[in-house]
């Protein structure tokens, strides 16, 4: 597959459910996070994103109850078009569906958020080695940064990291600076320990991670941050895409890019 | 004055009721725009923003019913501490006073908008020659371009327009293009016909202008945009700025400037 339709009409048949972590890479298309709830939560999460453009780089909101996307992919229904779910009742995960049609609300509005792995095709381009996912792209953290919190959310800053050689640390830090719309510079460099992370091989989500010698940590705030947020919440429906499941947008990534 | 508080302590003491619109060029500092709302109506709001960012770029919000602000200018009683401001009921202009602590409600938050006029500073910086007030700086107009609804939120865009130098409307088009949180680049250059104004010398709102032999008219979204559509809901309650009598913030000009 090379177009994001054929990822998105893949997934809507239940023929594709796998990571998209490296579609970007592969295709030069925009990968992006979902956060579904209910309406009642959404003025606090508008709020929440406002004070935490960071973690929580808004690209689309839907209105309550309609599923369809119009402007990162237009004519994609988020509850069939990603490649797998998580759905959380009070606060608790319940299933993990490739398909969310039949929790599906009048209520619910989905917000779709930049996603930093859009970023690796501009650093590849530069010669910035990317891990595979096998070899540990799509690690995340939690950390012990605080986010400013907004009405119901709040909680602590989730982190991806990018294993970076480091006479290339300046180079990621001026590139991904450049995509706010992707969580933009990094949050922290170097050492794990001063934010919190004990250990890089045991991630909070997604695969272990091994640095090699002369590489340098390279930290930056992850969507999942207002994913946990909302779940935390303790609200009755909270839907997200599977970590490192994102959907794949119509958008190039240097769409994201800010000129 | 010279600095921010000074302007915003003589506006909270009744002592400045003037137009702000010349602060940026004189002081470097940005100027910014209000916008008062029930919480009825912000999740709506949010929404606009999200979907026309050039006419609505949101740099902070309040908490319902707390009239302080924490981070364009912390300290600030957004009650207060603005020159002028205009009181609508149900869409009608009810009163334009220095002062809305008797407007004042637990449910009204407080929306901060970037200001095109902060951009002033980079582009006299530059040898563009800037209006001042007296001779038409700060005209606005409506326009014939529809904007993005969202909920109770639609209606037409209002610009602001400066007058350039045909051999600098390139310039300025570069230069404004990197304040996304100021308006952003032109949304119209030239012909003013073009996007429904019959007569620069007719503003909406603010002093008249006339070209001079050599000018092209450069258009740039505003903040009066959507405080035109949230009068124009019906709402009970809409408060703003008084045109061109916006907030100074601590906030440098450059500070608005994306890197």
């Amino acid at each position: 597959m090379q177009m994001p339709f054929e990822w998105r009409a893949a997934c809507r048949r239940g023929e594709y459910s796998q990571p998209t972590v490296e579609v970007p890479r592969a295709t030069g298309y925009a990968v992006a996070n979902l956060v579904v709830m209910p309406r009642e939560l959404a003025l606090d999460f508008f709020l929440y994103a406002q004070r935490n453009p960071q973690p929580v780089p808004i690209l689309e909101v839907t209105d309550p109850g309609d599923p369809i996307l119009h402007t990162v992919a237009p004519g994609t229904d988020v509850r069939t078009d990603l490649p797998r779910y998580r759905v959380y009742r009070r606060g608790a995960l319940v299933e993990e569906p490739t398909d969310i049609r039949r929790w599906w609300r009048d209520d619910l509005m989905a917000f779709i958020l930049g996603c930093s792995c859009t970023v690796d095709v501009a650093l590849a381009q530069r010669g910035v080695p990317i891990r595979s996912e096998d070899e540990g792209r799509g690690a995340l953290f939690k950390t012990n940064i605080h986010t400013r919190p907004a009405g119901v959310f709040h909680g602590r800053l989730v982190v991806s990291v990018r294993p970076v050689p480091a006479e290339q640390v300046d180079l990621v830090a001026d590139v991904t600076s450049r995509y706010p719309a992707c969580h933009g510079a990094p949050v922290h460099i170097g050492d794990p320990g001063a934010i919190g992370i004990a250990d890089l091989g045991r991630p909070d989500w997604g695969p272990p991670l091994r640095l090699q010698p002369g590489e340098v940590p390279v930290f930056h705030a992850c969507g999942v941050t207002p994913q946990m947020a909302a779940i935390e919440s303790g609200v009755d429906l909270v839907i997200t895409h599977a970590p490192n499941h994102m959907l794949v947008t119509d958008m190039q990534a240097e769409d994201l890019m800010r000129l």
